[in-house]
């Protein structure tokens, strides 16, 4: 992966408009901060939708602000759809979603060219459709997955665009703000496509370029709210304390402890914490947090569960406080289709390109699409597994193997390969 | 305390100054939440204006803010000081602080009332300043008790002015912007008075109406910032993990932890945190928190202290993280002057009140007085010891004995009682 090669024309168009593409929203450390429906991303929604249409797409935004550029080459047949997520975590790196829409734009355009220099028996049986899905994230609106949990009926488009950011903005506002709220519905799927990078270590580990991903990792996420009592840091006695700092601090350790008693299987964290008054003298009374367990085996989730929740009422009474569960949101280990990860390894194998299968840990728009229509999610490596970082970074020669990679799966599954 | 006793005219108009009062900032749960140079802290400035310019009081605004009424009863003689805060906590009790500067008022209009009455051998030695300290809260605006600070010069004027709120308004800009900026210095002081609520339990357990303030505890106040690395909380391995969160909850408990290794005389508590990016799948990379350790005894408060720091390199070798100390701020045991405690005491048993000596484990503005000037520090109870809470509540026949010690204790500094 470390080997310079000279890029074909092609491959250094990719990488100029990837380089393009980073501009939206770039930090000063070489990362983004392009938060779902925020003025970057608005900017850099309204750049796609030019390029698309540049190369004869047809672009529309549908009701849940997912952005869509169609090519129509077989009249009234269902899509492919490819694609993955522009919107950003605060401070992040480039490639985290980005990388899979450009990806994918490319691809599409390289078939499209095809198909068009092609005669009557190199049309496709299917049309294709790049996808820019809304609000991945989920940094700025929860839940994430957003855009694609709504196409795929998983979640209310009401409740969607009633969701409001931590300043009482909502989607609807925050998408008419930007010009993306359409009246679209999407296209008719028949196959989905997304790449994406790692955002873990193995594949650099063993100089593997495509990872085939064949399930994800079941997860439990909650929503605790902390309930304590204002008092004065200073003067009120601890023994009359109800400190809902303390009570979620101890949360938070005892997150990592159950990830230390189940090493290497079960992955936990508490990435947002709130507290309240967050005055420096005044005991807060209240904490909001989001802890999640991840595990590739369900019963080691499940046996993680049952010990948070006794270490919960444990935590109640040494705290002297009161944990309120007040949301949850869980999935399981589900497979991607057999047959989308058969079709990728051959496709790799036929590129020459080195692949294994490997889980996805983090959730994907395509861990939505799988339950609708047959999906391939494929992986490109991460360089020492960096994410959710402004210095998340893959290689040219990675990104470049894995658009040959995606634009030869598209190809297939538009030519039907899955059909039998 | 709990005998229902007919009050006097003027303890009914204090009473119901005091109910006016508390319309500024008022909660729907019978709190106040009026922050430094809010609006609400503005208004209830030029409420307090009002009502001591109908009395014949001169109010002028100082360089940093404090509001102060004077009445010169004697030419060019210096004067006694009496009052505390108007500003509070987010969503605090209306007694904190607020109680202290309209008794402050109504203890004047009383000693004023009464040289108006008295002939030439009735007048006082020197004259009366209520004051409305700015800032003593220090939640909206670091450090707490700022418009004191600059009096007694311990804090420099530009420093303060120049303090940002979470927003990044300067106090400056705020008090402007409440027409709250003057260019006064400020009176000289020849003593000074407070009375507050006592925010614990200790005299209403023992059934004490007036707590005579000898000194204060010592306390060790740090801003801590913990260094992690942004990371995926889902597809990033444990061991990889830098967790600047559970850093900074492994600091949380551990404070906790040294209050119960040294039951009764240390408090800790960490009552601010804020976490960074403080999305809900990124591992955060930076909190920065704010811990204080106080004590009566200032080599309890070593020994805590140094056992905080060991504890602190445990942690960030635990959490693979950095822990960086930003500000400290220290204060030891300092007393109030002895003759000022002396002067309390007899005037509570000349009142025919109980009392009885008290340390303050909170800062208060006199804490900086009387460094400057001979103090007296007066405590009332605080029913269940309830502080920086909406349900903060001292009883209308406690405020009101407490405004008559306050009086009269003013009246005797006034008269020279403390000049031999």
């Amino acid at each position: 992966m470390t080997t310079t090669t000279t890029l074909s024309a092609r491959d250094t168009a990719f990488v100029r408009d990837f380089h393009t593409m980073s501009e939206f929203g770039a930090t000063a450390n070489g990362g983004v901060d392009r938060q779902a429906a925020s003025i970057p991303d608005g900017q850099q929604r309204q750049w796609l939708k030019e390029l698309l249409e540049a190369k004869g797409f047809t672009v529309k935004f549908d009701r849940a602000g997912n952005e869509w550029g169609l090519f129509e080459a077989v009249p009234g047949a269902p899509y492919v759809v490819v694609g993955s997520h522009m919107d950003s975590q605060p401070t992040a790196g480039r490639y985290d979603g980005a990388y899979g829409v450009l990806a994918a734009a490319h691809a599409a355009f390289r078939l499209v060219e095809k198909w068009g220099a092609s005669g009557p028996d190199g049309q496709p049986k299917f049309n294709i459709a790049v996808v820019n899905w809304f609000n991945e994230e989920g940094s700025r609106f929860k839940p994430s997955m957003m855009g694609s949990s709504v196409y795929t009926g998983k979640l209310e488009l009401e409740t969607a665009l009633a969701t409001t950011d931590a300043v009482g903005v909502t989607v609807r506002d925050a998408l008419d703000a930007i010009g993306c709220r359409g009246d679209y519905e999407g296209p008719e799927a028949a196959y989905c496509a997304e790449i994406h990078i790692e955002q873990g270590r193995s594949m650099e580990r063993e100089g593997i370029t495509i990872g085939l991903v064949h399930s994800n990792w079941a997860a439990n996420k909650y929503e605790f709210v902390v309930h304590g009592e204002q008092a004065h840091t200073g003067s009120t006695v601890i023994a009359d304390r109800k400190d809902a700092l303390l009570g979620a601090s101890m949360l938070v350790v005892a997150a990592r402890e159950l990830a230390d008693k189940f090493p290497g299987v079960l992955h936990t964290s508490v990435g947002q914490l709130n507290v309240y008054p967050n005055s420096p003298v005044v005991v807060p009374s209240r904490v909001n947090l989001l802890l999640d367990l991840r595990s590739a085996d369900e019963a080691v989730l499940a046996e993680a569960d049952a010990l948070l929740h006794r270490r919960i009422a444990e935590i109640e009474r040494l705290a002297n406080i009161m944990v309120e569960r007040n949301h949850s949101h869980s999935w399981p280990v589900t497979p991607y289709q057999p047959e989308g990860v058969e079709l990728a390894a051959k496709v790799a194998a036929d590129l020459g390109l080195t692949s294994k299968q490997v889980m996805t840990l983090a959730g994907h728009d395509s861990t939505n699409m799988k339950d609708l229509v047959p999906t391939v999610m494929l992986f490109v490596p991460s360089v020492d597994g960096i994410s959710h970082n402004e210095h998340e970074y893959t290689t040219d020669e990675d990104i470049v193997a894995g658009l040959a990679m995606l634009t030869e799966v598209v190809n297939r599954l538009c030519n039907g390969v899955l059909e039998d």
